[in-house]
C-alpha cells in the first residue's frame, strides 16, 4: 500500500472504507467546496498515487457536507491567482494562459487517468468544476436534490477543463448539450439520468453515497486485471474507430488473458465461491 | 449590423424578434416548405450573413405555416434540377453529381458553420431535408404531433446531405439510429426525446417557438465570447478525442479569456446585476 | 441466390421466412446456445455468404429454445481450445493469443462487415457473446424478461472481442457503460431501452421476433441499392469527424444515385404502388 | 468552356497555350509578385472555376518577370489592411483574426481543391506565400537561382497560410524542416531537391516552363477520368491510413472504372494509337 | 514448419535459402510475370501462410527471368475477369467493382499484414502492380535498369490497388509522387533512390536478390519477437500519431519484454556469442 | 530566468553560451553517455524548466567526450533496475512494464513538448537511445564519422522510446526505416544525410557544435512568439490532416499574431536593423 502519508493533502480526506476501496472527499464544505489553485493540484497528486497503489481497486469521489459536491471555481481566488496573470503583449498573455489551461486540464485528467474506476457522487450544488470533474470519472451518481450547471458561460467564458470536451461523448442527446452549455441553466437529476449525464439517482447524498459504496465494493471484488483493463480499453474506444479499439484490444489482453485471475475466477464460478486475486 | 438587404432571399423571412436574436422562416408553406436548389443556395447565404453579424447572438430556424417544419425536397423540381445531368459515361455522371452533392452539403453545413447557436423549431412534417438541417443545427425542439421520417430509402436513396453523418454523434441510441434510417418510418416526438434527437417537446408549433425564443434571448443575454467559443469547441471535440478537444480548447481560450468580458461578467455577479457585453 | 449447401453450418439453421429476408437461428439451445470456436467460424461464413447474397436484403439474428439468445461463450470448451495454447516464453504466448483473439474478432466483425441489415432478438440469458454479437449488429430487439450481463469480468477478462469497443459508440450513457462493464452485474429491458442499447422491448420471444421479422420485411422492400448504402454510411460515420463522414458519403452517392431504383422508387411513389427492384 | 471573363481578374493572366492545359501568371512584376488582399481572392475564384471547366485538364502557375515567382505578403499593404482590424478586447480581436486568417486559408487551399493539377514554376525570389501556394500545388519544379525562404519568423510570425502544415507531409526530412522554417534562412534549389521540397530543377526560368509545359501536356493527354482520380486520392491518403485511403479509394474508383476512357485507353495501346478523351 | 503443400501454388515458387528464410518467386517469365486474378488470389494464400510459419522470419519477393519484376495487370486477362461484370445499372456494377477492389486490395495487402518482414527485388519492368505489391513490402531494393511505371492512368484508371495508399506514406518528395502517378511516366532506380521509393541499387538482379538474401538472413538471425514488433509498430506508426504510436507501443511491449530472447541476446552480446532464439 | 539550482543535475552540464541559447550537454563520457533511469529522469526535469524559462530562446544538445553522443541504454543498469521488477504472473508483470515505458517515454517526450527548439549534435557512437532522443529534439546535426544504430532489435527488442513511432515521421525512406530498424546495422552520415535523419553533416564535433550554435543563435535571435508557434504547428500538423492543421494554426495565430513582436519586426525590417523582443 502506499504510504498514508502520500494522501494527506489539504482540502481533501482519503479513507479505505472497505478492502481495496478508497474513499476521496474534497473537504471544504464552508465554501461550498469551492476549488482553489492548490485543490485541484492535490487532487492530481491524491489521483496519481491511487493510480498505482495496489491496495485500492476502486474509488469513491465525495464532497463534505449537505451543500454541494462543489459550487466550482473559487472565482474570488482565482482571480488573484495564475489565471490574472498578464502581460501587456496579448500574444505572451496568451502563451502564460495556455500553459496555465494546460495544467489546469492535467489536474482534472488525473481522474480519468487513474487506472482504477472513479465513482462520483454529485450532490446538492454540482456546478462548473464538478462537471469537469465527473466527467472524467467512470460513473456518475445523483440525488433526487442536485442543483447540476455548465456555470461557464455566465462568467464570460467557454468551460475548458473538460467538460465541453468530455460531455458530447458521455451523453446521448447533443440537443441538449448544447442547451445546458450555451444558456448555463440549472438542472436537476431527471433530466441528468435522461439525457444520460448520470447513471442512477438517489433519494439523499446518504443513499447515493450507499449505493456508491456498494458498486465500489463490486468493482473490488473483481479481478483488477480485469478491472483495470476494462476502464482502460472503454476510454480508448471512446474516442477511436471501432477498428482502432478492436486492434489495441487484442493487443492489450494478448498479455492480459495469461493472468493467474482468469484461471481462479472460472474455477471459483464453477465451484460456487468467491475467488481472490492477488494485488496489482 | 449586416445590411437588411443581406438578408432579403426568395423563401425566407429574417426577422429580429429581440435584442440580438435573429429569427429566420423557411417561406413556401404553400408546399409544406419543400426546398428546391435556390433555397438551400438562400439559406447559405443567410447563414453566412449571420456567423459574422454582430447584430446577432443567436437564431431561431422556423417553418412558415401549420403543415409543416419542411417536408424535404421538393422531389418534383429535384428530377428536373442539376441532379439529373447525366452523361452517357457513368464516370463524367459520377463526378458532375459528386460535385452536386458537396456543394448542396456546404449550404446545410452552413447552419453548423455559423458561430451563433441556431435553435430548430421541428413541427408538422418534418422530413428528410428536415433531418439534414436540424442535426447542423445546436438545438433541437419539437411539438406533440411532429411527423419525422427520414425518409431517404423511399425515393432510392441513402440520405446523403448530413443525416447519416451527423445522427450517430447527435444521439444515444444507434440501434435505433438504423431503425429510422433503414425503414423510413414516420416516428414522433416521443421517440424523438427518448432517443435523443430533441431535448425539449411542446405542446404545439406556437408554444414550441416560444420555447425557442426564450432560449435564444438566454444566450444572446450572456458574453458572446463565450458562447462563440462554447459551440465551437463543443462541435470540435464531438468530432475528435478527449485528448484533441482539450488542447485544441486550450488554444482556443488562451486568447478568449483575455476578454473584458469575463471580468463584467464576474463583476456583474457579485453586484447582482445584469451585464452588458460589447458586439463581436 | 446462394447455393443452399452455402448455408449449412453445424449448430445454425438458416431459413428464408419472407422474400429477400433471411433468418439465422444459433442452434444449441441444450447449451444455452454458448459458442465454441466451430461457431463463430461458422457464423463468419454464414454472413459472408450472406453479404453478397442477390436474395438477401435482411436478416434476422436469434437464438433457439425460450433460455437464451445465447449465454456467452462456452468456458469450458474455451479453456480446453486454442485459448489454452501456451509456450513458456510469455512473449510467444502473447503472440498467439492475440492471433486467436484477432481471428475471432474478425468471424464477429463478419456482422457488421455484411452488406446487409441484421436485427438481433436478444431473449432470455443474453450474457458476454450475446453482446459482442448484437453490438455487431444494425438492430438490437428485446424482451420483457432479457437477462443482459457484459460478463467478463466475472471470469478474469477484458471483454475482447467487440463490446468494449462498440458500446461507447452505440448508447447514450458512458457512466451506464462503465457500470455494466465493470460490475458485470445483471440488468433488464427497462435499462437497456433507457440508456440505448435496444431499440424496441417486447411482450416475449414470440412478439419480439414477429416485430424483428416486419421490420425485416419493410427493409427489404425498399432499394437494396439504398439500404447498402445506409448502413454502410452510418457505420462509417460512427467512427469519423462528420467532415469525413460527409466526403465520403458524396463519393459514395456519385455513384449509387445514378441507380435506376431511384427513378423507379419516385414514380411509383407519385402512382401509389409498390416498387420492385432488381436484385444487388 | 468556362466563360473568358471568368478569367480576368486583376494581378492575373490566364492563357491556354496548349490543349487542356491553362496557364495562371501572376501578374504583379514589379512589386516581385507580392500579394495584397484582393490578389488572393481572385486566385481562388479563377482556381475555383479552373476546377469545373471541362476543357482544362492541367494548370501551370507562374509568376511574371525575371526577379520572382513571388516576394511573399505584400507586408507594407497588409500593414493597412485588415489585417489591422483591431478591438480594444484581445478575444473580439483574436476573433476577427481567426475570420481573416481561415478566409485566406481557403483562397490559397483553392489550389489544393481544384480538382486538375497544377504545376507551380518557382523561379527568383520565392518567399513566404511562395512556399504557401506551391505546396498546394501538385507538382514543384524551380530554378538553379531560385532563392527559398520561410520567411515568416523575420516578421515575427508562425506561417499561418498552409505552409507549416503542409510541409510536413511533403518532404522527406523533418529535421531540415525544422530548421528552414526556425531561421528563416534563405536556401537554394539543391537543398529543395534533396529534400524533396521540388521534383526538378531547370537552367532558368524559360527551362524550367517548358519543362513545366511539357508535364502538363502530359498529363492533359492522359484520360480526365484518371487524373482528377489520382490527384484526388493522393491528397486523400496523405492525411489519413492506409486502411482509410484504400477503403476510399474502392469507393471512388466503383464509379469511376466504369468509364469509356478505360476502355478506349485500353483499345488505343493495343493499337499503337494516341486515344482521345471525352470532356470531363 | 507449415505443410509444403501449403505453399505450392500456380505461378508462384517458394523456397527456403536460408535458416528461417523464405524465398517467393512470381513465375509467369514468358508472360514478364503479369498478373491474372488468380495469380493475386494464390498471393495473398501463400504470405497468409508465410505470416504464422514458425519456420519462417524473414521473405523475400522476387520475378522469374530477366525481364522483369512484374509487367504488373495482365490486362488481357482483366478485361474477361470479373472486373468486366456489369449490370445495366450504374450503381449495380458500382457495388460489384467496389466488393472486386477490396477484394483485390486485401491481396495486396497480405504482404503487409505478414508478420514477417518481406523484402522486394524489383528488376527489370515493374509497372503497375509492382508497385503496389512492393509498397506493401517492407524493404524495396532494385537494379540499374529497372524500369519503374505507375502504369495506371495510361489505362484510364486511378491506382486503386494500393500505389496511391501507400506512396505519400513510403516516400520523401510529394511533389514527385504526383509527378510519377499522374504522367505514367518509365523512370529508373536513381530517381527511385533520390526520392526515397528503394533504399539500394545493385548492379543487376543476381547481386540484388544476393543482397536481399544477405538482408533476410540478418533479420532471421535476430529475436522474432523483436523483429515481429518493429514491424507491426512502424507500420502502425506510420498511419497515427506519434502519441498514439508511443500507447501503443508501451502496450505491445508490456507484453513483449518479457520475452525469454531479451536475456538471451543481452548475455549473448556479453559473451560475444550468436544467440539463438526459439521459435515464434 | 529560472533558479540556477534547478539545472543542477547529475550526470548533466548545463551552461548559456550565448543569450537566450542553453546547452545541455550529457555528461557521463567515462560510460560513453549511456543511460542509467536517473539519467532520463533528469533529462525530464532539465528540459521541463528549460521550456518555461523566459531566458531561453533555443538549445543545444550534445554529449560529453568524443567518443559518444550516446551509446544507448545501460543494458546493465537497465538489467538490475525497475526493467528488472517481475511478478510471476505475467499480466501483472505487463501491467508494471506499461507503466515503466510510459514514464520512460514520457521523459524523452520532453524534449519534444519543450516549447523552445532543440538541435541535437550526433556526433561518434549514437546508438540506440540516441535515436529515441534526437527523434524527439527539432533539428539533428551529425559529423563524418558519427556511427548510427538504432541497436534494439540485437537485444531482443522493439525499440519503445519513440524511434519507432517518430521515425516514419521525420524520414523520406521508408524501405530505409523498415532496414535499419530490422537489421540494427550500423551506417554513417551519408545514409543519415540523403534518407532525412539529419539536416547537416559536419567535419567533426567541434565543427557540428559551432554550426548547432550559430543555428541557435539565430533562432534566439527572433521573436520568441514567432518560433515557439513555429515548433508547435510543425509539430501538431505533422500528426494530423492538413486541414487540421489550418484550423489549428488558425486559432493559434489569432492570439498571437497580436504580439507587439510583429509591429516590431516588420519596423526593424524596413529600418535596416536589429529588433529585440521581449522576453516569453
Amino acid at each position: 500500500m502506499a504510504n498514508p502519508s502520500d494522501y494527506k493533502h489539504e482540502y481533501f480526506n482519503v479513507t479505505f472504507p472497505a478492502e481495496y476501496v478508497a474513499h476521496v472527499e474534497i473537504n471544504r464544505p464552508e465554501k461550498m467546496n469551492a476549488f482553489k489553485e492548490v485543490m485541484w493540484i492535490n487532487l492530481q497528486k491524491i489521483f496519481q498515487t491511487l493510480s498505482h497503489d495496489p491496495s485500492v481497486r476502486a474509488i469513491l469521489l465525495t464532497g463534505a457536507g449537505d451543500r454541494a459536491f462543489t459550487a466550482g471555481l473559487d472565482v474570488q481566488a482565482a482571480s488573484q491567482g495564475s489565471m490574472s496573470q498578464t502581460s501587456s503583449d496579448p500574444a505572451r498573455t496568451a502563451n502564460a494562459l495556455r500553459r496555465h489551461i494546460l495544467d489546469f486540464q492535467a489536474c482534472i485528467t488525473a481522474l480519468e487517468d487513474c487506472e482504477k474506476p472513479v465513482i462520483a457522487i454529485l450532490h446538492g450544488i454540482s456546478f462548473g468544476l464538478a462537471l469537469d470533474m465527473s466527467l472524467a470519472c467512470d460513473i456518475r451518481l445523483s440525488t433526487t436534490t442536485t442543483k447540476f450547471s455548465v456555470k461557464e458561460v455566465d462568467i464570460g467564458l467557454a468551460a475548458d477543463i473538460g467538460t465541453l470536451s468530455r460531455l458530447p461523448h458521455a451523453v446521448g442527446n447533443l440537443s441538449w448539450v448544447k442547451d445546458i452549455t450555451l444558456t448555463a441553466r440549472i438542472f436537476g437529476s431527471d433530466e441528468a439520468l435522461t439525457h444520460g449525464l448520470v447513471s442512477g439517482v438517489y433519494a439523499d447524498k446518504a443513499a447515493a453515497v450507499e449505493k456508491g459504496l456498494e458498486i465500489a465494493k463490486t468493482i473490488a471484488s473483481k479481478s483488477p486485471v480485469a478491472v483495470v483493463g476494462t476502464k482502460e480499453i472503454v476510454n480508448y474506444s471512446r474516442d477511436r474507430t471501432v477498428a482502432d479499439g478492436l486492434r489495441y484490444t487484442a493487443v492489450w489482453n494478448a498479455a492480459m488473458v495469461q493472468t493467474q485471475d482468469a484461471k481462479d475466477a472460472m474455477l471459483s464460478g464453477l465451484q460456487k465461491r468467491k475467488p481472490t486475486f492477488s494485488k496489482l
